[in-house]
């Protein structure tokens, strides 16, 4: 009791209300996954989902897909599979960072986006970055996700360079001034590259989310 | 001398460099508007333009529009109108918002979009939001721009009641623990409603660009 | 030793000491329960209160109510129950803050409030609000403690539907500029909906005694 | 244009909205009162009401009275006397804290709560807090507002003294460390005295707004 | 190697070199102790002493104490007793400080202070300082060590009722906006009582340094 | 009106309460002078004292000395000289910390302090600082005060090398990091030299009275 | 009196103590170049300069250069050229960089460097910065001074591309989240492109004296 | 897969690419181990090491050096031995800093430098420096690394008596204030010695790769 799923909410904003596992106890979340049954679960680490894959994967009878995406810490659980809404493209500027890019590519997805991503790409070796990004323009993408730590200037480097809208994703991928993301998120914000939307620091669900309603807007 | 104006960046991005008149001097601007001639001025406070008016207003008789826009602060010399990209809707939570609301409406008018406003419906009268916001959707907005300083929790609301993507402005308006606009850009970034698209304090400018790159991209 | 319990609190501010168990020993707690009686734990999270529990509860025998709450991670030691004293409305934002909330409620309840409870209401699903706050107001209550994490708007929108005096909780719900709950208790802090007093960040206990003393002052 | 002032506030929360003269120009100013009349500005500093005296006196033909209160910097347009709701305590810590006492003050008076004020009692010589303190609590005042800045330590001390709630307003006072009023908020915020409900630096506003709304609970 | 002891500090500074047990391995310090003997281990926890107390016991058989002090967390190893420098007072204001407070008086003690202490007499209930106040001024205390975490008002209530000199220590017990320790400190460099010495947030030790300073600098 | 002068403060605390100009208007000042007459006013400009100075100067009539310090901004209205105390050093980092030593050094001479001054011999020319140092310790001086802005290294390198007390005056001389005076705070308090008692930015008052306490306890 | 000129501080470090105008009086300024005579002033404004320059320029009759520099804020009271040590690059990222780079390249040259520059360079438009940087390489400069502000992301990207030590200069230019300069502060400090070696916010004084420190470590 | 290792970094910048442990899961580590061969892995814990000690230690047979540096917690897998390049001095100014000391010294020593070090040399005891310093110049370093916590004066101190370049790497040694290493490198960049080049906290990796760049302009 105390939980009243947002049901409404896909209708509403185009979004379904998604999970966010931390700050909840197993218990919660199996109870929401049962009852709500079409369903992400984000920031849900392995031991996490070991720990309610029992009472879960049962669902698989009932005709829904279970999948557990490890890097992306995301469990889905879904009847079927969405239309197809148009190609997004995922950079991440370092490996530490692509549990971030994986959370959006995953959701992206899940919301009917082919998605192309380029990792390990930053600015340090600036050269790693041209040719993943002609391909994908290439290939026409709509949005760019460009998720970064450390000192965060990929999506700035990145914006100078294309026409299409750039979501830039800070990560807490840093040490020292750079612990906790916050200099990444405001060279993002202070970008000398205009237009830039940015989301939360490791925030890459709601980059997806913000990539669907672009692509969504278009229709 | 020490002037690069990037000429090149409209074709590269979709859309051309324009100019931040703060930092700059008088005579540093005039150089830059007489030479690019097609070129934005934004942060530019009335008696700024007043001091350099008479070194750009003959421009008008080589056939270019020189529009000085006082809320915004922004002026505009161009030889042309844009073609028209599509609608965006700009709400601003208070009235002391309404310049930064104003600097994203006029950038966004000067590159083809057709703007509709609706400011002083933030949320402490929450019932004055949403008769504009139903007319903003019958008409077809694509992107929503949603001006608030204080807590900064309009674009939160919003975002929670529509499918359009939405661009969070945060406006340094408030005082105490709201000083400098901090306070309504965590509130735009940490928002329970995901999908918002977040640009630094005040930039009214970068949100203009973003939903710009945004209308482009469904072309 | 070094234990002073301030044993006419109550006298002096009408209500007693409480006892905020996190950095005090598993003894000094028991000793101190042992020693005053009519006593509330707060901050006691559940294998806390094992450790102690066989130490305590031989109090029943006493005569008194020994009552752990798990989700408010709060020990009642009481002899009696308290004079009712009026109405109070709880409302949490999010499912992660009901903790909090719950503290509030058994605090308000162990002083003779009477408590009325609605939880996951936040600004993502505005909709959510309306029913249960109207059946708060119809059944006359006299204060509302409204709890909230993330972007901590919940409080600004209510106190902006109103008359009853709003106290605002912010929670340490939240990651990135949200982490440690400083956005939330931002918010509340800089509402464009005056009127809230707000605690300090997950401080339902110091929420329900405002509460309690405003209800008293009306006797 | 662009200004909806919120006129079903009073009726929905029992305070009409107020205008904050910060942030607005003098035309906007003039134009708000002449058309709202029954109104309250704030953060009107002596200067700016000099500037638009002339165009709102007039008012007064009408039967409006027109108080400029120049400690508070507030100006009242009001054509009425408010019935009396209740007795309120204003306590300032130092003489430099009395402008925000000062308006707490008046707009307490105004929705009409009869107010009794003690300014300069602050920690350093506690002793002088002791009198006029039993006079208050002895003409049954209901609610205390108590303003300081510096440490801000005298909420905490009144608060472990009486039984009536404490509303603390932290005010910019101070220097070095306690620049801004942050080291007076956050010691209201963290108060080993539970139960004071805390507003924004220099929000003597929003203090009367809640202890209005308290008193008027008690109806 | 790489560690060279400043054995010549007393002589230049009248207090010898200490050692923080934090950030040194456990072979680190014995080899220190061992090495120095006549030395002072600070931020050593019980568990910690019990890892290393086999290899530093046996020095009782060369006429060394070896005292631990668990509260304090301060391991002495001394081959004599300090000569009677003066009386010191030590105050804290809640339980929770005893750690710090404890660690400033075995500190001072072993420099030759003669110390009393009265600990939980914070402003919440400001009745209980009184008393023990007194007694240590009868006493003749040459200085008053005051520690207090959350709001840290006690220092500005004592400095405003004593002739000597008050060393101010904030500790980090607290929560929300008190995490950390840093309302403490802010309020106490903020005192409207002037003439507080303040020390590094739980920097028990430096107080009681400063102490000794001060009594030697009488002699 | 409003103003409680703390007319026993010196009786109780053995310095008497000095009067802050700032945030005061001229008028309260002349007010308080000529009400309270033996009295110190800090952080008074050398244009606000010519502002007031025919409304004070005619005290000398009465036997007043009327002393302005313009560097330290101190007016001293005093009608006798103080009893010598003893000793105290005064030494600043730069040139720009003269202001807040030269506060420090009126204060301290004001209560019977014998000031001796060493400024501009920072750390970057250490060598600046021995021969006044020395001077200092012969002339034995009791009490060290040291201030400095920039990086703050002073008192710590000066406590590494003396036995007296050691005052840390923050200066908010500096820039960028050091904007405020807060890293010469920070380092003085995180100073590997122990027992070094800091005051707040730019606080020579504080750390005179602080001084001075000394100074008395050892009578 | 009060200033101690460093006299000796060009013999220990290589490298005359300059004068930092900010902080000091005219008086004060002049005393100074009159007395020391060889010597550099930083942060002089054009109205300061004009101000004193009556006072200094009489000093070129006795031999010395007085060349005042206005962008750089720079004045250069000097009796000889210095031999040539090396080249240098400046590179600044925008044009509202320009003065800090400046005062970087005038400081340079008056020690001996060969400085060449190119402006407004950023990443924005990445493209106009190849050029200059392959014009600086071909003429061997063996250190580059990279000034940026906004997002500071220029110093990352050439580190990534050359083999020269890169001094990062970060700068105040910035709005919102990049006001004062600290978010291409900590962008430089936390680059993923190692060894980057950072100075204080706007210090192009401090940049110049660490590459000329470099470039005499080589001879 | 998502790894791009940079392996023209070497060529382009003089310097290879690092492998930063911390973020990476050891079968990543170890992926790029095999891979890359010639490579150095920085922040690698001892036990992390012995998780995959036995998956790399038989790159000996190949004729590779698989050198763990515990107190560096840095592993250097390389097949040769590095042309030397000049001489570097290390300082740590207390035995906690050690670690990032010994990090500076690996990987400077790995690039070809000579190293000699001097730990524990910091301010508190500034007589203990001298000696070490006067050699490391008689030997003829060219660079100084000088690493510190706490109130991180040592490189101030340093700068100012010597002619070489200082590099000054702040630690997150500290507590209270200088808690994470801010107030070390603020100190650094606020230095009054100027001239210092400030690296990341605990980046004793960049400190030696400026260093590195440094000597090999020289070349
Ligand atoms: N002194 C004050 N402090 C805080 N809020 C205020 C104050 N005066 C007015 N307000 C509120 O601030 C809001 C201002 O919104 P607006 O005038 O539209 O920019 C209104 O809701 C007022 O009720
Ligand atoms: N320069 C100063 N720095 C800090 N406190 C001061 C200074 N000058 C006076 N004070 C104290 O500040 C308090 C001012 O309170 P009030 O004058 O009532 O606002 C008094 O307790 C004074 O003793
Ligand atoms: N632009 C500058 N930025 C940083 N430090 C400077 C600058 N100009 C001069 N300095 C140094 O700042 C210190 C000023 O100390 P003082 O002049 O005694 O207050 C001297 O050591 C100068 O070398
Ligand atoms: N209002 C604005 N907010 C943010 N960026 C802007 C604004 N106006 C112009 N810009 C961008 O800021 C950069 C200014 O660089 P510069 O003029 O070389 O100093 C250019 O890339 C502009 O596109
Ligand atoms: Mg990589
Ligand atoms: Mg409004
Ligand atoms: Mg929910
Ligand atoms: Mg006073
Ligand atoms: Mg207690
Ligand atoms: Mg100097
Ligand atoms: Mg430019
Ligand atoms: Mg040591």
């Amino acid at each position: 009791d105390g939980i009243r799923f947002d049901v409404s909410r896909k209708m509403r904003t185009g979004f379904p209300e998604a999970v966010l596992a931390s700050g909840k106890s197993d218990d919660d979340l199996v109870d929401i996954i049962l009852d709500v049954r079409d369903v992400i679960v984000t920031r849900l680490p392995g031991e996490r989902f070991e720990a309610i894959r029992d009472r879960v994967e049962h669902l698989r009878e009932d005709g829904y897909r279970v999948d557990y995406h490890e890097r992306a810490r995301v469990l889905v659980v879904k009847s079927g599979k969405p239309a197809t809404i148009g190609r997004v493209g995922v950079l991440a500027a370092g490996t530490s960072d692509i549990p971030v890019a994986e959370e959006a590519r995953v959701v992206a997805e899940e919301a009917g986006c082919e998605v192309m991503t380029a990792y390990d790409v930053g600015v340090a070796g600036i050269h790693r970055l041209i040719e993943p990004l002609r391909e994908m323009l290439e290939a026409d993408v709509r949005v760019l996700i460009v998720v970064a730590g450390m000192e965060g200037a990929l999506p700035s480097v990145v914006a100078g360079l294309v026409h299409v809208p750039v979501i830039g994703v800070p990560t807490s991928v840093g040490y020292g001034v750079g612990e906790g993301g916050f200099t990444a998120l405001n060279s993002m914000l202070q970008s000398c590259s205009p237009g830039i939307g940015v989301v939360n620091i490791d925030n890459g669900f709601g980059a997806a989310v913000l990539a669907v309603k672009i692509l969504r807007a278009m229709e």
